[in-house]
């Protein structure tokens, strides 16, 4: 072999080498493109799941009020979720993860806009708590006061739950390095909001009940009752969908989604429509809600449970939301029109705790999970919403009132909020 | 050229080489993440989407029958829903699939917990088995024994037809070497479910509907109505979108997926949509139901068939529904309430055959497919549902009885069984 | 060293080398596969969420028109999408694209059969066109003349207009080398339709509407009201749910997936609601029409604005709807029942207009587009479309007639030309 032969090799060997290298990296640009257009899809997918669940919370309220009320569901749901994604944008999203959109554009629109949907994601659950409040508050609120207040809730309450759990101020209970961690081997874990989304909501929304007091007649004998069951179902199936993108979105990244959350997602679904249907007697306004219920506790262990796990955690808050109503209801008379502070509020704070323990290894889940830690955050959440609550509905109701006045609620507030019926034609 | 010159060079090349491969294995494993997280999204979405499909079909039935039965409707499909899940859990997909979920949570979240997207999106066929034969036998059906049925063709029935056509035991007919490949040419091709799922539901519901016999003055001089054009259209809407997951995401995988599955499903739906108007002249029913006949037919062949053929195929299901409901439910008088037969029976028949005929390369089609391997299975599905629904229902009736009594059936289910009126204020 | 260790060595090299470029070769197939198909997909689920929207539009209609008009709204959206595919597939899409479907399966089933699903999208945008103006001519136009105006359109008009915007005869305008690129610096631009889908229904509706003629008693003293506003509102919904369809998948390939297109969708959205719902004092129709006005009017410039521009651009059109539809319908008294004139018509000319001065990078946008090149594409298009419409309609108004006579139009469509009542139970 001669020199020249030695040195035509080797080049032959380099220049293959460095084809190699960069049609690699050519395959590595368009890998990364993909991987990354592919995550924008993702949450996208799930911000437009979560954003027709709001729908679904309009119709549940639609089908749960008086049919002089049904427009004013109707309006108060899009117009909050219209508020929502201003004050979220403006001052709540800045808050809990410091990130400003009112930068040049070319900043954000990086990674095929990600930053952009997953604030749409994240609006979604922040919008969640005007329109689980909606529900309770239902057929005599004032539009304006419960519009500022939920301006409020989205725009700082909200935000300081979300920061300290998910977002940037999560040192000491949603972080892996804090105090709850190094004390219970845990941090607060809630995979797509128990506890952050569903008990902050309800327990925001049951002060504001209280200080609303009951509709007018409605402890008199029997003489209210929902208007159509069907736009209720209606309500309760889009939010049962809509939940899928809720819980498996969570995730937050393409490449972390997990079969196992739509799995306990169903899970619990079912357990929470079963048990819901066997303990009311195969009502079907608690059916509809029970799946609700099941969804609600699940969300915090969704990543953790085994599938038999998530039916019990589901089957539970199932029944817990059938008999709670009943007794807040009926039995404390705390006029909460769609049961929001047993569905959102107990079911969710069950989910928190219920984390901690069907999420443990000895009871089959992942793991990494510590109930005190649970515990205490969700205690803590209660805590502050209610205080929150009475707070700002507390003051609005002695300086500008938060309900409507006798005639007005009479009326129904279509007509004297909106000066429209929900059938007009029909009204004729 | 010394010795350590040469040495240098090829310690370099290896270098060079491993370093290629590093980074080549840590692209294919990002690429691989990248890879088995889409394909678990992919299914999910289909999933997702056949859960809607169930709204569907509780919005189909409460519009078509009367307004003393809607609660009923939406609480069979939510119920049935819950049922079927528990059931094919616990019994029909370990007997279709060999594959149990009673075992550690760590061994089925693999892959991204595909297995478990995998039984969420087979649970969603399964479960059309009982919200098809809720059609049939509405408005008279006693609740429990008719989900005990249900429970019996998702937990058996149904898993046995689908283990042999598209699960563990599909050496004879689903197989590429089973017997009928090896004398037709072609195993069985049913892509969607044409036979595994429509044709079984509706052979299901045959025997049930007529065991149950006839609603009170059904057949009095025109005495029964539909409750609710806008709420049947609104049920069927929701079916045909879902049908687009029902239908491609068939494909099983993401690297599997077919624009032509799409296309071919969008053809048909036309196809059936406007042939039933121009049968029907126009009439509301019939085209909504249409649109569903010509996806109920394309579901086994539409990964085959040209597009034209396809419009063919949902054109002839459009018309053979319309003249068969009127055959079966005014000639024969049988009270098939929405007309399950004809729609899921006979038209999902008719797609097993179709996909025999129009697949055919010669036809334009993708080729592949028997006309008597099709023509085969398909007539052995039908004969065993009506024989396992004859035994179920037969059994049901001469034991516990399957039909409400008939203060239960004037008064209406929703009165009766649920306790509640479907708009319970106007009922004041 | 030997000669023969040297070539062993070399050998050795070669062999890593090649080995190498294979594994490399099949992960770049494995990729390639992964991105096709994901790109089918995406492709896929905008043309599911766009159909979707076309049930959005029979439940705007639906809720819009009186209780005997109901099923006809249903009946003519599901039948005029089924005439637009048989239009579209043979007619118009060959010619906007230069793409024929009627040849080999095979031919078009490459790459996952991408085109089949390119088709279903555009089809869902051409089918918008019969779907606005049905909303315009409700209540009083004939069934088969409207059918055969709505083929004309989809078949010619509108693919003409996408041929030369967006299609294969954009030299001049859509085309970046075109006269309009070269004298004002930048092509037109309309991203997601507000210009060639809104626009375009909007402006070919205004002289069908006028053509027709106000609904009989329509302004006698305030004698016609909407039927529902739940179901108006329900429409508006699923509208505004697949619109995030509508817009995002416009990008045309999963690699070009943008969430500032998204983010610039919702803050529209809610530009568009909140402003009608101030101008109109919170009236339920205005603020769930405004939304979708926002919606409208975002299209064009959804991927060159700042967010806080695109609600700019979305409040405006908000107001314009509001304002406009009072002059067209109380001051004009032109009988545009769901005000689509207004609606995709002005806001669509609006958006196209907005592009040239909100997209510009002076005002936060990503730029590259011209406000003369904007105005004058959309310019052209308003005069297009009225001269067309004008011709068509006109032409069908003196030969076979446009309009159902009085008695027809009294008793309602659903009686005479559907032969049902919506709620034919509660009518006996």
């Amino acid at each position: 072999m001669q020199l020249s032969k030695k040195v035509a090799l080797a080049v032959t060997f380099l220049a293959g080498l460095c084809l190699s290298g960069t049609a690699m990296a050519a395959e590595g640009d368009a890998a990364g493109e993909l991987a990354s257009s592919s995550n924008t899809l993702f949450i996208l997918l799930g911000a437009v799941m979560i954003l027709a669940m709001h729908g679904g919370f309009a119709f549940l309220e639609v089908g749960s009020v008086r049919r002089k009320n049904q427009v004013n569901a109707l309006n108060k749901i899009i117009c909050e979720w219209g508020f929502s994604t201003i004050v979220y944008f403006l001052i709540g999203y800045p808050l809990a993860r410091g990130v400003s959109f009112l930068v040049p554009v070319e900043e954000m629109a990086v990674n095929h806009g990600f930053e952009y949907v997953k604030f749409f994601l994240l609006l979604g659950f922040a919008a969640c708590i005007p329109a689980i409040i909606s529900g309770g508050v239902a057929e005599r609120a004032k539009f304006w006061t419960n519009s500022v207040a939920g301006g409020i809730f989205v725009g700082l309450v909200y935000p300081l739950i979300e920061g300290v759990t998910w977002g940037r101020f999560n040192n000491g209970l949603g972080g892996a390095e804090g105090w709850l961690a190094s004390t219970f081997g845990a941090p607060f874990h809630d995979f797509a909001g128990s506890v952050v989304v569903h008990a902050t909501g309800g327990w925001l929304a049951l002060p504001a009940v209280m200080l609303l007091g009951a509709r007018l007649k409605r402890y008199d004998s029997n003489s209210i009752k929902v208007s159509s069951i069907p736009f209720l179902a209606l309500g309760s199936w889009i939010l049962i969908v809509g939940w899928f993108g809720f819980n498996v979105m969570s995730a937050g990244e393409l490449t972390a989604v997990s079969g196992l959350v739509a799995m306990n997602s169903l899970m619990a679904m079912v357990g929470g429509t079963i048990a819901a249907m066997a303990i009311s007697k195969n009502d079907a306004g608690f059916v509809h809600n029970g799946a609700l219920a099941g969804l609600v506790a699940v969300c915090a262990g969704s990543d953790l449970y085994h599938p038999v796990c998530a039916a019990v955690v589901g089957a539970f808050a199932g029944g817990i939301f059938v008999f709670m109503f009943e007794i807040e209801t009926e039995k404390w008379k705390i006029d909460d029109v769609l049961g929001v502070w047993p569905l959102h509020g107990i079911c969710g704070a069950w989910g928190g705790i219920a984390a901690g323990i069907f999420g443990q290894k000895a009871l089959g889940g992942i793991g990494g999970v510590s109930f005190f830690s649970q515990l205490i955050v969700t205690a803590l959440v209660v805590v502050f919403c209610v205080v929150a609550s009475t707070v700002v509905y507390g003051l609005l109701k002695i300086t500008v009132g938060i309900r409507l006045d006798h005639h007005e609620e009479l009326r129904g507030s279509d007509l004297t909020v909106h000066m429209i019926e929900a059938n007009p034609e029909e009204a004729m």
